[in-house]
């Protein structure tokens, strides 16, 4: 199994068809495939070896897909980097990788100018857009242009594919190690839930670097079927490109869907090619489900679950399940049940399996499953002990099988389909001199489902605004990641008898009378 | 990836639905799941290890299936005998797989008592009826009741799950071996074309030792959808079992397809729960998929082209392709397209890629390509040269990258969906003393698409009448494979230069003024 197989595949079935669309540029799946297959010849005589790290910054665009595909293509190992992370987090991804080589676009050429200094093994840039292409950088077209085609590197199953930053428990970013068997199986595992056809339209909305993008773009591959690009999700550019290039598929996350339909022009656009809605991150709101059957009633949606660590998908949730009547109702809140070919179970503290009902950990097994953290051997075998990997997510399997992720067993916040986790941006908050102890934690959100919100014990003597504090993590961290608020505390943050934060006492007074978000 | 998952998976997410449906004994999932896990510890507690192989020789039924699972459960491998084999074709199965433990029902109890001092390595048979068990059998349900049921063994990805005897070049069956990786990844590599849901009904109608019904039987347990059981096909009994258990999907071959179209009680019968048909072992003659069209307007059709070696399948025709007009027409006799995940290439003698529309050698490599022959490493390095899989199909690829199997490289008929290998038939006629020589062709067949035919060269002063000839081969081989008609001749058969029978000018008069059917 091979990514690059993938991409022969689309070009010998359906060679005439459409595979990007891209505002004006369109290619055919014939020169999707010779633009691959030339930019991975570019990429190779810059020097990248069969496992060399080659990293990706950029919006969304049909080039962000042809270095996705040409690094594998070249034998390379792909490293897509969340676009919302500070500068010294992107520095951190990209000499943890190891990365010789980068992609990156107009966007984020400040960012990696002033960075440059700091990258230890990047050797060579390559520049996605064609106008104003920096002095010593390579122009992604004229990569495409000025090689041969060459063949896809000869890659075993187990060879890497990707490696894919996400946040840490420990305040370390994490590299997920992908194979291409991990991501292709993980694509066929899903694919009868995108139920997509040549004849399909994907549009890529959600971030390229993401996992809940990647598997959806996987699929379309898989598939055959077009795939339309958008540099970053605008609501108002989202319909009008639905319309405009009859998409019929994406993965969005339920903030994204409830943008769409609460819409003021939502009826100025004809979205009725739109079929299949796939969801994750979080349940959607059963509003959000009900507003999304009226307004666009050709649509069936599918919840998916999971971890970068499980390619990612491990739970599925079908449309027949997003109804609020009848023996099918009651599930909406459920992430949906596992994929066929991997195993999942319910763990208590003591290791023992759990019945029906009981809450515990959820863990995993099967072809999906990472092969590890990069260079780090010690959280990689704490991840895959006992041959299962420990999402570190708490939830239950209900009688029928459908998975309820009832908690976060790691100290996370999900804010608007994405991952935080406290620890990050407490590290921030930390380093201020006016912050002795900091608690973060997330509290509702109309909007976000959950937003961070920081508890502060101020070091005597010094002082500081939450403003000031919040403008302080924006220079250290994400901005998705930095504190919405910041409330302040004179006696010390309450403690459990094993020293550890009780962060539950600290959200109570924040969830008093809501229900906490499931997941 | 383990099969047994796929089991479990069902108890979990469909547990109360319906599993099994034999005649008037149906089980639920958990039960389906429950009696699994006890039989396989009767397999175990009869001294079945990991790696041992179990054979299963029986009529298609709900304790075939059990078997069929219970065997990887209990660690083993599986061994599907063919049912249609000749009696020292059965003891050349069960000899050379070492099985130590046999399945057997009473249609093949006499068979079994008649060779059992033949089989070497045979030391426990389990009886899959319930009256009259023979003296030193083991029950099928009294294993089943008598034991607690057991986790299923841990077994790697790539260790064997079944080894399954095909028809050789050589003339010798060979034990093609599949792991549990292969037959799972074909099962998601194929499930987007037999789209089943836990609400589907798989009608097991072919024989359950074929990888045809093998992978249909897989994707309606990947589906958590029920299973429907009959012996074996019979027109007016498929008929009724469909409208009886409102069947909705199933695996046949064009010929069976074919006689329940014709069947002068077809009206009778409310086959309109029935949704998908896949079909296989060669393309469907035009007027049958008319016929199918007009007759059964609910049903869809796939066709699908593969080997036991592939696991099995290679590639499909999707519905949308079985149509006489517009921009899709003309697909119909070619095999579909690869599934996602392998690589197909057609190739030349001298080894070079085929063109489209250039007729060579089919090879293929990816996951559901098998481990290898049993016990044979050379004809395994060869069939496996260079890393991809040579099929000895000849066919070409259209510039839509669908495949058309022209021809078979290997000398082989395929009579009513079923594989014959010319030399078996070469060997068992030469046995005869009044056979000097002879060559064994197909010939046109309106009922089997091909039919066995033997040209013989008599031995001179020796005489027999083709009548006894045919007798001869059927005390010898499959009864299937035995010719239905002979010619005899005179002058010696026509050889090429390198010695080889030219059989292309023996089939010529036969073939004169028919096109002869592509696969």
């Amino acid at each position: 199994m091979n990514l690059s197989w993938l991409i022969e595949r689309c070009a010998t079935i359906n060679g005439d068809g459409t595979g990007t669309i891209d505002g004006d540029i369109r290619h055919n799946w014939k020169q999707v495939r010779d633009r691959i297959a030339c930019l991975a010849a570019g990429l190779r005589s810059l020097g990248c070896e069969n496992g060399d790290r080659v990293a990706i910054l950029a919006m969304n665009s049909h080039r962000y897909f042809e270095c996705l595909f040409a690094v594998p293509w070249a034998g390379g190992v792909m490293v897509p980097v969340n676009i919302r992370l500070a500068p010294p987090e992107v520095a951190y991804c990209l000499n943890n990788s190891g990365a010789t080589i980068l992609c990156v676009d107009k966007t984020f050429l400040p960012m990696i100018e002033a960075i440059r200094d700091q990258l230890e093994s990047l050797r060579e840039i390559v520049y996605l857009d064609d106008a104003d292409i920096p002095a010593g950088f390579h122009g992604h077209e004229s990569l495409v242009q000025a090689n041969e085609p060459m063949e896809p590197a000869e890659r075993a199953p187990e060879d890497l594919s990707g490696l894919f930053y996400t946040g840490g428990t420990t305040g370390l970013s994490k590299g997920v190690m992908l194979s291409h068997a991990n991501q292709v199986t993980n694509t066929l595992q899903t694919a009868m839930r995108f139920e997509m056809q040549p004849e399909s339209r994907y549009l890529n909305v959600a971030p390229m670097f993401h996992a809940a993008n990647m598997i959806g773009m996987l699929n379309a591959t898989v598939a055959a079927s077009a795939h339309v690009f958008i540099p970053c999700f605008d609501p108002e550019a989202t319909l009008r490109v639905i319309e405009k290039e009859r998409v019929t598929n994406s993965v969005m996350v339920p903030t994204m869907i409830n943008m769409l339909v609460h819409h003021p022009k939502f009826a100025d656009y004809d979205l009725g090619s739109f079929r299949r809605m796939l969801y994750g991150g979080s349940p959607m709101p059963e509003a959000v489900i009900a507003r999304v059957q009226e307004q666009m009633p050709g649509v069936t949606m599918v919840q998916a679950y999971g971890l970068t660590e499980t390619s990612p998908i491990l739970t599925c949730l079908p449309p027949e399940y997003h109804v609020f009547e009848g023996p099918k109702a009651g599930k909406t809140r459920s992430a949906g049940q596992v994929v066929a070919g991997t195993q999942l179970k319910i763990v208590d503290e003591s290791g023992k399996e759990c019945a029906a009902g009981e809450v515990g950990e959820i863990r995993a097994r099967g072809p999906n499953i990472m092969q590890g953290y990069w260079n780090m051997p010690e959280q990689t075998a704490e991840a895959l002990q006992g041959g299962w990997f420990h999402t570190g997510d708490g939830g239950y399997l209900d009688e029928d099988g459908f998975l309820f992720v009832s908690d976060r067993i790691k100290d996370m916040i999900v804010t608007g389909g994405e991952n935080v986790y406290s620890i990050e941006v407490e590290n921030a908050l930390s380093q201020h001199p006016a912050v002795q102890s900091c608690a973060v934690i997330g509290i509702p959100s109309e909007q976000w489902g959950e937003e961070v919100h920081a508890v502060v014990c101020p070091e005597p003597g010094e002082e500081a605004s939450a403003e000031e504090l919040i403008r302080h993590c924006h220079t250290l961290i994400a901005g998705y990641k930095c504190p919405r608020s910041i409330s302040f505390r004179d006696e010390p943050l309450p403690l459990s008898g094993a020293g550890k934060v009780l962060k539950r006492e600290l959200r109570k007074p924040f969830w008093q009378g809501k229900d906490r978000q499931v997941n």
